[in-house]
């Protein structure tokens, strides 16, 4: 499936190894033990679970955090599938590096590092050079309208993703914990093509409101993404025809992340409809790596949903947020650290000196 | 209602003031402006504009959180209510003066102090007296067995509110943001006694496993609180009347913090099904008081959900907890502390020079 044998790619997806089902085990039996009604933590235990399984460990870490926001523009919004102009998607880098878009304060609230990349913004980002959080490595100057051709090349749809494993390994001696976000004027059009791709479901169904379309202006957006696919024919059997067909460099650069982290056993927050999008791709090619993303929330974006079904992930927030940038990512590290709090802190039971109910009596 | 003219809580609940309307525009404007999609933070950006206006501040203190675990017992549990043992109520106390507990590990990682008051708890807490987060309040040594009486009198229904209310009132000068929590083998029933009542719901609507029964305790459980809720006849336009009959001291205890938090006029976040029984006696007392609640989560407790909509609460949180103690609450406070660095710390479309879409410009 994957060009050259030897590859950043490649050779990344053969170090995906499963998640670590004996720690996972272990982290289960303590949990098991806690001295509360069995399993009254629900959902956080599961998580707390997750990560002693990814982490190898039953004190996972997680306290050095990373939200990495990839951006890049598409050509698709040429067809007019968004309402915000093309120059937003540099705009909105700059207020990143400035530290003043949503994902600088909801990173700063949980004490994670934001990297912005620019995977294939089409504009000039020179003037940023000196910024230190904001990586160039950009493929192109946006995608190509993919209503009229493929999205990208096969070999840039590669690159993409090698740009988010090379950052994933750039950061990976500082990061326990990596977050993704994503930028890019009208990505919501790829991402719903992807996920309907991969998912095998309709436009329609997976197909939302993005940035705030009215209906009359969503219908034609869902018309201009089924004959889009139509066109392409995309091969849901392949991440990476899908990926260049119909997808965008952010979404390749969000999946590389994805292996990276994987790759390196640390754990992946997804944020939100692109996120995820980019998380199916890395699913296609490396499906074990799903063992290494905690799904963050559920947008409004209903093909959000559908996706995290596919993935086989319960989202950890539902606050009916649709920003993208990595927001949903940032606020769900808090409940990541709660979940490691629990697994390292909360007395058993027996250590404790609890007298436990009948059932639970060993 | 309230039996003497210038009590503590006549006072208290005189002192309770609406949240600023005026504060929550001026948010509500700020938030609108900021450079996202139109309101794509979904219920952070609600949350923001509701601690504005509680705090009557565009920077809303939340820094200083006090989760207040309210202990007391209950004499229903002679009708085999729960599958734990009465004695587990002073082991935990313990457990949370040892700071071993999930409270403890969850407070810890969000930044929030715990202070456990001893309401009316059935057993001896003197070897404690030294544990500087333990205050010895207590009213009775558990409440009497509501199946063949009131659970308590009028007059310890008040004391018990007051408790909370002294409370409330000790912490307010070093704290900024409250959570409820509570501890007592037994209280989801006196909690399911009073949803029925105030919710004007059947006792099979609202009642749920607790820490664990199967089918035939449940369906024992049920009709013995039926029972003694035809036995009580609780008033439901009189929450002192519910409180006193069907009720416990820590529930009192928990409205009372409420009542005091909301007459200081800071935020205070409601943990599960226990916490939500206690606030909607607050709420009947003094209705106002809502405007200064926060719903941490929605447990899995069927009541639970029912009592929330009846406060008119969407519940930041889902995530199948059904512990108490406050975890739910102290897991939310790093969603209040998101919400507040969003208000005070992203930049508007204007302060960040960022293009609007053509329906957001002026």
């Amino acid at each position: 499936m994957i060009d050259t044998a030897d590859s950043l790619l490649t050779t990344t997806i053969a170090a995906i190894l499963p998640s670590d089902t004996a720690m996972r085990q272990q982290a289960h039996q303590r949990l098991e033990q806690l001295a509360i009604p069995h399993w009254s933590l629900g959902s956080m235990l599961d998580l707390a679970e997750d990560l002693a399984a990814i982490t190898s460990s039953m004190h996972p870490a997680v306290k050095r955090k990373s939200i990495v926001v990839m951006a890049g523009d598409h050509g698709i919004v040429a067809a007019g599938v968004s309402k915000f102009p093309q120059a937003v998607t540099v705009e909105m880098v700059r207020n990143f590096v400035n530290e003043k878009a949503s994902i600088n304060a909801l990173a700063r609230q949980v004490g994670a590092q934001v990297t912005v990349v620019d995977v294939g913004v089409a504009g000039d980002l020179s003037n940023l050079q000196a910024a230190p959080s904001l990586l160039h490595m950009k493929i192109a100057p946006g995608t190509a309208n993919f209503t009229t051709g493929p999205a990208m090349s096969r070999a840039q749809a590669i690159r993409a993703i090698e740009v988010g494993i090379d950052v994933a390994n750039q950061l990976a001696a500082t990061t326990d914990l990596f977050g993704t976000g994503d930028m890019g004027i009208g990505n919501t059009s790829p991402s719903s093509a992807i996920i309907a791709t991969l998912c095998q479901r309709t436009l329609a169904d997976v197909t939302g409101r993005g940035t705030g379309l009215d209906d009359v202006a969503l219908a034609a957006k869902i018309t201009t993404l089924q004959d889009a696919v139509t066109l392409n024919q995309p091969d849901a059997s392949d991440g990476l025809d899908v990926l260049a067909k119909v997808g965008g460099f952010e979404i390749g650069a969000i999946a590389g992340l994805i292996l990276g982290a994987a790759a390196q056993r640390k754990p992946v927050v997804i944020d939100g409809i692109i996120s995820t999008a980019g998380a199916l791709i890395a699913a296609s090619l490396a499906p074990t790596s799903v063992d290494y993303m905690i799904a963050g929330h559920c947008s409004v974006e209903q093909g959000h949903r559908i996706a995290l079904e596919t993935l086989g992930k319960r989202p950890l927030l539902d606050l009916d947020l649709r920003l993208g940038e990595g927001t949903g990512a940032a606020i769900a590290m808090n409940l990541v650290e709660a979940a490691v709090s629990i697994l390292t802190e909360v007395a058993t039971f027996e250590e404790a000196a609890i007298s436990k109910a009948p059932e639970q009596s060993s």
